[in-house]
This record gives structure tokens, C-alpha cells and sequence, in this order.
């Protein structure tokens, strides 16, 4: 549902979470009541063995969507999960360095601390991580791998041109790192044709093994399904399997069916045309907006996505601002928690993440001139 | 389905799943042909914010099931999940012994070693695990936990006596050692009354921030649904909470749902008696069986669960006995893999897991009657 504010209410700048019209919700009902009505004994019985790559149909059309073969597919509870178990396989062997863009998802982050990562941030430039950077840190160090939301990131909205994404993985070739390409708003484009997936750029493709993608089904179909996953060489994916079969066993039968049905009856399809119109016009208003109200604040004008996103330059701190805001009826989410370790926003500015992909637009515009306002002090 | 054998077909004492008549498909379809009707927008969406503890009808149901309260359950995709959540919490202090009986679960081993534990097997008498050879390695190094499943053990079969649980706690007080009991099997006991959970003897209810208790609904409701959960004191519950949203957020909204509606309509409470009443056939025929051709090589006569175990005496080592047995039709879990480090059957003996749960009388006592020829090079 689209939040409709008055003067008064309060303007929400914080969660990345798709609104409600955004899930075919009919869809996925019937699909589900005809997998609990056609084959009851295998939704409500233990996956089968060797099923713990993922349902087969259901990685048959993950492939087919991507372009993909079902053996290089593996199915987990949702994208994190699959960043978890990945963190997991790759920093087994002792290197421990991992390189994120600054800013980047939070989550992310603390998963792959939580497995003895040493996580750097990289600066983002407008078409994506600065590869210089990222090259004179792999000559003193070269990571077990480096992260990247390559189209309209979170949180800064920014995508990577496909000069970078080859570059990017000539890179990988020679300081022998892998990438992890996290595409979970790829799909939500509102003007202009994507660039190559980094495991399809020619590059990625001579060298597959080097680039693992990892989707969700979240923002083109349901987030309750929990259905994510990660594209990747066999190998690897038979390796994930049995780690996912040693932590949780297999996901559901019944999500998993769920989403593969919706997939084969074009359900994914026609939701990825729905919610492109519906978000296209709060887009083209949030950009309209952003570009009167910051300016060279913004850090890119994305064409597609949840996300806005500035460096506004302050007087204050970043707890003071916040909590300014809120008694402007303004909650937003605090950008320092998007910057990894050895990262920070330009001095004397705060990051600031502006989802709009919930708002009304004149709710969105009516957000950031209170923003403009609380940072202009008056 | 009940496998039925002829002397040429194949008989596998192996995995501890349970028969699909076991499972009420037909009522699990039900509900969730309910849930997806009456709340379709919540069942597809991300669970609510505050909601990673779990659906709290769930928690309401689950803590009604076992008389505890409901800030005090933590929901997740299983118990293996929990397992490995509580690893993570439980080990993230530097203290890395980790006892557990010998045998045991061998997945639950696995985990906790991935974790760093430093996993040491205390062997087990008749009544449970060996409380003086625990004593004894406490006083040299105390654990971070012991782990135990209490009830019907998988592999062994065996249950912990009430006394010993009330020592066990008693202990874990003196020693400051965290005991988590996992029950899967608890529910299913064919005659005779349940001794306390280690949770609820008075030992346990004055100490309850040292008892974790682990449940799961796949032997009495459906293993498609991936719901497993921890009893423990609110605290430990809300940060196993924090973990979970930092690993794959919560579990599906969906088959939460299920499972809530299915407690809450008492369909798992006559799943129970129905489960009891299929299996206790299967079981008594099978202790039978096993008394007239294993006799004191048995463990254990238990009085519920999936498994009766032995100590086979044999003249060859395991693989070889293994694959003997796979000539002969017998297909068999190597028992081996249930001794955890430091640990092992006694000398010149195999152990062996004997699951009776999907397997017609007949074929129980045939396979074990070509286990013992094998084993007398017969």
C-alpha cells in the first residue's frame, strides 16, 4: 500500500521491503492450494534424497531465467542464507580478506564477519566500485572474495557499467579472487537495457568459476516464500548443498513448489511487468524530486530499484540529524551502518538511503524538503 | 508405506524417516489451503518487523505443547537450524569443549565442530549417559554444553532415567555447563509414562537458564515444514532471535502458519495417538525379534522412538561388514559415523542402528536374521 502522508504524519526513509501490491498474492494462493491438493505426500515429507541442491523443477527454471544449466543452481532460505553458507565455503581455507563496496548492505557485512571475515569497504564511484582501489589493495592483499550488488545497489542505488563488469573480472583472473554478484533488485528496471550479468560479461563467462550470482525470488514475486539462491560452477553448488544439507537439511518443499509452479506458469514474469509500472511513476517523481532538492548531493540517479541515495552535507552528527528528523516526522535509517570498516561518507556530509519504492510521490518529495530543511538548520 | 520384503528383496536398516502414513497430509493440506485464503498478503509477504523469534501463534502453541511460556520459544527451519544457531551462541565465548553421548546424532557432531567445538563422546549406560565419566571430565575441563537426547535416542534407543536427569542438572549447576536436550522422539512412546523433560525436573525448573530445550514437529506433524524450535529462558530466546534475522531472517510465514493452525485445531495431538498406535505394533515385533536373535547385544529395549541398537560381535571390520550385508540385501547406516571423537563401541564389536519405524515385522526380523548369519560368517 502506498503511504499517503499529511503535513503532519510521519514520512518513512527506511525500510528496503516491497509494498504489498508488488506480490501477486492471488497468484501464488492458487498455486499453492494446487501443490498442497496434487501432491500432498511430497509437500508435507522430507525433501528427497540428493535434493538438497534444491527442488529440481524449481532450479530448472531459476536456469532458464537466468540462461543458466539446473547443475550450476542451488536453492536456499532466501538470499541471506545463501550469502551465509557461501561466507562459510569461501573463507574455509584460511583467507580471511574480504573486499565490499562502501557503502553496501549492512547484512552482508556482519555475515561474513560472523565467519572470521576481515572485511574492507571500497569506494563506489558513479558506475560502480573503484576498481584502482580495489587493484592496489589486492596488490598487498588479494581477497578470498569481494562483494558486489552490481544493479541498483543498496543502498546507494548505483550501477555498474559493463566496461567495469569486464574489468572487474579481469581482475578476479589475475589476483585469483571470487566475485559474488548479488542481483536482488536486477530485474526492477524502469528505462534503458541492463548490462550483462558479471558471470555472462565475456570475461565471466571464460572464467565461470570466478563468479558466483546469487538471486532471490523477494522483489519479483514473494518475500515469504524465503526462496534465494546461487549460481555458480557444479562443483561449488554440490559443495553448498552438502553444507546446506548439514545446517538445515533441504528448504521447504512447499515454497520451493510454490515458486516453481509461479515460475513456469509466468507468474514471475508478468509480476516483473506489474511492478515495473507501479514503481516506474514513484521512480520518475523521486528522481524528479531528489534532482531539485540535492542535487550534486546524490550519488547517482539510478533507472530502476528501491533506492535514492545522497551524501548531505550537515552541521551536525549523525545521531543528532536522526533524531532531529524524527521530531519532524522524518524516520530514517542511520548511513553510517552501510559503511564497512575503513570506509566513512565525504567529511561533513551523512549518507543517506532514500527508498521510494513505498511511497506516494508527493510523500517522497514533501520527505526530502523537510531532509533539505533539518540539514539547512531551520 | 510399509516396505514389504520377499528373501530376495533389499531390507534397509537405515534412515530414520518417518512413513508417510505417519504424516496427516490431508489436514496439512487443509490449513494450508486455509492460511493462503484468509491471509494471503501475510503468508507471502517478509514476516512483520519484531516477528524473528517466530509466528506467535506458533510460539503460543508450541509453549502451551510442552508448558513453558511464550517468550521463551525461538522457531527456526528445524532443529538442525536450531542446532546450529545455539552452536553459534553457545560457542561464541572461547570456551570450545562440547561433551555428547557416545553414540550419537551425528549430524548434531558435524555442526558443533563447524562451530570450533572441541566435541569429546561420554559414553552411555542403560539409563542414559555415564554421569561419573562426565563428572570426571568436567572436573579437568568444564564444557561449554552437553548435549543429550533424552528420550528414545537416535541412534541408541535409549532413555535417560528421571534420577539421572535430576543428577545431570545438578551437576551442570555445579559445573556451569549449559545442557541442551533435543526430543524429537519424545512424543512417541508406545507404553509406560515419560520421566520429566530435563527442563522440568525440579533441578531443571530452578536452573532453567542451564536446560535449552530443542523440539521439532517432522516425527509427530510433517518434515516438509522445516519447523523446529528452542525452549530456553527469554533472553537466550531473543538472541538466538538477532542471530537468526542476521543469518536468513525468519523462517517462511507460511509454514509457520500451518503448523500453528494444525496445533491449534489438535490435529498434531491425534496425529500423536495415531503415530503411536501405527508404530507400536512395528515396535513391539521388532523388540521381540530382537531379544530372540540379538539378545545381550542389544543396548536398550526401548519403549517408544524409531530405533533399537546393538553392539554385534564380529570377526571383520566394518566396511567389510557393510559390504557383506549389501550382498546379502541388507542395506545398513555405517554405526561408526554415531561415535563422536575420543569414543568408540567396545572391541571386536560393530554398532549397529536398527530403524523399525517404516519397516513391516516381518521384514524387521528377516533382516536381522540375515544381520546375525553374517555375523557368524554364516
Amino acid at each position: 500500500m502506498v503511504t499517503t502522508a499529511t503535513h503532519q504524519s510521519v514520512i518513512h526513509f527506511s525500510r528496503g521491503v516491497p509494498p504489498l501490491e508488488a506480490i501477486p498474492t492471488r497468484e501464488l494462493a492458487d498455486h499453492a492450494i494446487a501443490a498442497v491438493r496434487e501432491v500432498p505426500g511430497a509437500m508435507f515429507q522430507y525433501a528427497p534424497l540428493g535434493q538438497y541442491q534444491g527442488d529440481p523443477a524449481l532450479r530448472e527454471e531459476i536456469a532458464s531465467f537466468h540462461g543458466f544449466e539446473a547443475n550450476q543452481i542451488f536453492v536456499s532460505n532466501g538470499a541471506l542464507q545463501v550469502l551465509d553458507l557461501l561466507a562459510s565455503h569461501l573463507l574455509r581455507n584460511g583467507n580471511h580478506n574480504v573486499y565490499v563496496e562502501a557503502p553496501t548492505y549492512d547484512r552482508a557485512v556482519q555475515i561474513f564477519q560472523r565467519h572470521g571475515g576481515q572485511v574492507r569497504g571500497i569506494p563506489m564511484e558513479e558506475d560502480g566500485i573503484d576498481l584502482n582501489a580495489l587493484a592496489k589493495y589486492c596488490l598487498t592483499c588479494s581477497p578470498a572474495f569481494v562483494y558486489t550488488i552490481p544493479d541498483f545497489q543498496n543502498p546507494s542505488g548505483i550501477t555498474m557499467s559493463e566496461a567495469k563488469r569486464q574489468a572487474f573480472v579481469s581482475l578476479a583472473s589475475r589476483f585469483h579472487f571470487t566475485i559474488i554478484e548479488d542481483i536482488p533488485y536486477r530485474e526492477l528496471r524502469y528505462r534503458g537495457v541492463s548490462p550483462p550479468l558479471i558471470a555472462k560479461t565475456p570475461a565471466g563467462v571464460s572464467d565461470i568459476a570466478r563468479v558466483i550470482t546469487v538471486g532471490s525470488l523477494t522483489k519479483i514475486l514473494s518475500p515469504g516464500l524465503r526462496v534465494g539462491y546461487a549460481v555458480s560452477d557444479p562443483e561449488t553448488s554440490r559443495q553448498l548443498a552438502t553444507l546446506a544439507e548439514g545446517t538445515y537439511l533441504s528448504p521447504s518443499p512447499l515454497c520451493q513448489a510454490i515458486a516453481a509452479r509461479c515460475m513456469k506458469a509466468s507468474v514471475v514474469h508478468a509480476n516483473i511487468e506489474r511492478v515495473r509500472q507501479l514503481l516506474k511513476p514513484r521512480h520518475d517523481h523521486a528522481v524528479t524530486a531528489a534532482r531539485r532538492l540535492l542535487g550534486n548531493a546524490l550519488l547517482s540517479v539510478p533507472d530502476g530499484g528501491y533506492f535514492l541515495s545522497a551524501h548531505l552535507r550537515v552541521h551536525t552528527d549523525e545521531a543528532t540529524f536522526v533524531a532531529a528528523a524524527k521530531k519532524e516526522g522524518l524516520v530514517l535509517t542511520r548511513g553510517s551502518a552501510f559503511y564497512p570498516p575503513s570506509s566513512a561518507p565525504p567529511a561533513g556530509t551523512l549518507f543517506l538511503r532514500l527508498p521510494f519504492q513505498a511511497l506516494d510521490p508527493e510523500d517522497f518529495a514533501l520527505g526530502l524538503e523537510r531532509l533539505v530543511a533539518i540539514a539547512d538548520g531551520k
